[in-house]
């Protein structure tokens, strides 16, 4: 720590910067030092840029005095990523907020980095469009934040990732050069496309200031259904079928695990959809434009599903209230998994092909650890991303064994939240020791001095501690 | 050249390679020094690697002596990436040719790099899938070199860009370092994706050697109509109107300009599907799960565009043989041009918003350099991308004039071809000094010797020469 350091930083900053954009002392609110999990260190100052250049200003100081910088957005982020460590200061792009285009013909946006997800859905509404991703904390999550951590979502079978809603970015790197690429350009082989090196990077290569996102035509109709399998099996052979025979319609694919269906629903104190007893779950959802012939085809998909004895029992919603409360069960599950107390929870990626074989070797290394302990599964099953959570005290070592089965079937140990602080110990299952020396590579090459988000996504390097 | 230097890499290599692994003097044919359009240095070796680890001890060799590397695929290229420069040995992934793997369920195939397009399709097609791009060098572009340049082609609208298609590369640094992420998750944030680095860099950062690509289920119907537009505008209404109605259905808006139309037609010997005469042309194609359905939505939708003004004239197909028929009218407009000599070709992507703009720029600039000239315009309208030709004998001059309208409008100076060696001196008219500063930037950190694809994309620094 250095408050000189800082100190200094603040002097050369308070001529470019105008009154707002500088916090100091207890002008700091606590909430600065905290995201969506845990508790930090209150940084000395925060910086909150109007703009770009102001960004630019920011990054190109605390470059010259090698200072750490802690970017954040909502700070609803799950893994540590811009929770404050010691010595660092926060720029905060909160009141870079706004949308500031929409080309209702190209389905395309332009927005500022410190605006709320719901703020960019709302205005792909109201032009009668639809933004692709949605998350739980849509509120809050602001777009430079789901930039940097690729956010994900319920939807990511239909419309990919954060990533794929990225037609063009603007951001600074650390030492305050500007890249704009706004242009909005579907089809574009004009040199090198910049713009994934901000992506899912976590603000540790550069600092997105403002995006162009990609739009879909709103849905005329919306329609969910609730379906009991007799196993995994049958859920991924269903889900597969559907992929087909849904194409272009099937927009959510949602497994949960008999225990935690019958626990929810038993929270919620509400009558099951369909009945308990089953080996396996799912929520299916489509968005379509043509509401009779989008019906027909959601009918017979599910009708021949019963009829091959892929789903044992089947209800389809037939009101907004039913498409409502069908899904209220799925955004249950968290509200019933908190009331359990403590519990440790992996966001984890796993191929289709060995879904079986992964989740045999996770139960039997967490039997192993600890016999008492008691796992709550579901999902987006449709993108191989499980959220595995496990009542237990011991959380390490239950992380090892989750992680080492992982590792076993070669998948990811974060499929939505990235690795922040709170997962770097655990990228070594995920990927290999070149993977990660390339990744450090090109952190050296864009931040040399280490000042964004030190420490994130992989141990900082030596030289720059 | 440094003849020494080559003769010392393949030394070097001689008992690391197999036998055909290495073609030196007579044994390099002529096909190696040339790419689609032009023939450039014949290399004094070539060097043929079975797999990965040959790659890797390759490029490793050839880092150490710092000897420059031209990689080449099926060498189809239009911009002179895979084209040999002087003192270049070439790195050929031509056995490196097979897919590997199909998972149905999962959607997704791993092939080697060498891999022409067309065994990617048909393996996908055998499967009951779609591979999403298809461009006319199918038989002889490779899965390397699509990706290197991130190939697009005619149905972008629906499937994206290759870029949208890679799911994993496997790939190989100018240092030999070997990166594996062939996993397939489509949901995976654990740490950077390293695929975009070799994705649209044209083999500049590294060399693709295998790749999961993602697959698509096979369409059931496949239909087209031909339609005439009252102007330009009336197409783009029609595009924005149809990406919402045939959302999931559309998979292709190809527009004609009517000077194209009429002498494809002419030069075709055909009955036009449609009436001359008319400011505007373009092909629909629509692909989709539910024939009934998707046959009704079509023509609904293509019925409405007549009654509201934006068609003039619409002509479906009905039938294999008209389905054809109408794409030989789309495929035939090359051929028509090639027939009339020499011609200035520029395949540019254009803002949909600025594209009247750009078109009046344009003419004005061509104009006035060449009163002579005549503009041939046609091209994937859905994507912005146009394929821009020009009748003149002053080339040079009207590249500048197209391009200043490029600069002008914020559109970008290679849509789907790339930079290579051919477009360096362009690429400012679309990429802002900071730009292609940090693409160099992006190379120097990977790269630095500058041994692979030395002097495509910009020019190669001033150290490296």
């Amino acid at each position: 720590m250095s408050p000189d350091r800082v100190s200094r930083l603040v002097a050369c900053l308070e001529n470019k910067l105008d009154a707002p954009g500088i916090l100091v002392g207890d002008a700091v609110s606590d909430g600065y030092a905290a995201d969506a999990t845990a508790r930090g260190v209150r940084p000395p100052a925060v910086l909150r840029p109007r703009n770009t250049a102001d960004v630019s200003a920011i990054l190109s100081a605390a470059n010259g005095f090698h200072q750490p910088v802690v970017v954040q957005g909502g700070r609803t982020g799950l893994s540590g990523a811009s929770r404050p460590l010691s010595g660092e200061v926060s720029l905060s792009l909160e009141r870079m907020s706004g949308v500031e285009s929409i080309d209702i013909a190209a389905q395309a946006m332009i927005v500022g980095a410190g605006t709320p997800l719901q703020v960019v859905q709302q205005a792909a509404d109201d032009a009668g469009l639809l933004f692709g991703v949605d998350i739980g904390s849509r509120g809050t999550a602001t777009v430079g934040g789901n930039i940097g951590t690729n956010a994900g979502g319920i939807r990511v079978l239909r419309y990919g990732m954060y990533r794929a809603q990225v037609m063009g970015l603007e951001a600074v790197l650390a030492d305050g050069t500007i890249l704009s690429s706004l242009k909005g350009l579907p089809k574009d082989n004009s040199g090198y496309d910049l713009n994934p090196l901000f992506i899912g990077t976590e603000g540790t290569i550069g600092v997105v200031t403002r995006a162009c996102l990609k739009l879909h035509p709103k849905p005329r109709i919306e329609r969910n259904a609730f379906v009991a399998l007799p196993s995994l099996k049958a859920a991924q052979e269903l889900l597969a079928k559907l992929r087909v025979e849904l194409s272009g319609l099937l927009s959510a694919f949602e497994a949960i695990f008999p225990n935690v269906y019958e626990g929810t629903v038993a929270h919620m104190g509400i009558r099951p959809p369909v009945e308990t007893g089953a080996s396996m779950y799912a929520m299916v959802e489509i968005q379509g434009q043509s509401p009779e012939q989008d019906n027909e085809r959601f009918e017979t998909a599910l009708a021949a599903a019963l009829e091959e004895g892929l789903a044992i029992d089947v209800v389809l919603s037939n009101s907004l209230r039913e498409f409502n409360g069908l899904w209220a069960i799925r955004d249950g599950i968290n509200d019933y998994l908190f009331g359990l107390g403590e519990m440790a929870g992996y966001d984890i990626s796993v191929p289709l092909s060995r879904m079986q074989e992964f989740l045999d070797r996770a139960a039997h290394g967490v039997a192993e650890i600890d016999p008492d302990a008691v796992s709550f599964i579901f999902g987006h099953l449709g993108d191989g991303n499980l959220h595995y959570c496990v009542k237990t005290a011991h959380e390490k070592r239950i992380a090892e064994a989750v992680f080492s089965g992982i590792a076993a079937v070669g998948g990811g140990v974060s499929a939505e939240h990235g690795i922040g602080t709170d997962k770097v110990r655990y990228l070594r299952y995920a990927r290999s020791e070149a993977e990660i020396a390339t990744m450090r590579r090109l952190k050296e090459a864009f931040d040399p001095n280490s000042i964004l988000n030190r420490g994130r996504v992989f141990e900082a390097s030596a030289i720059a501690l």
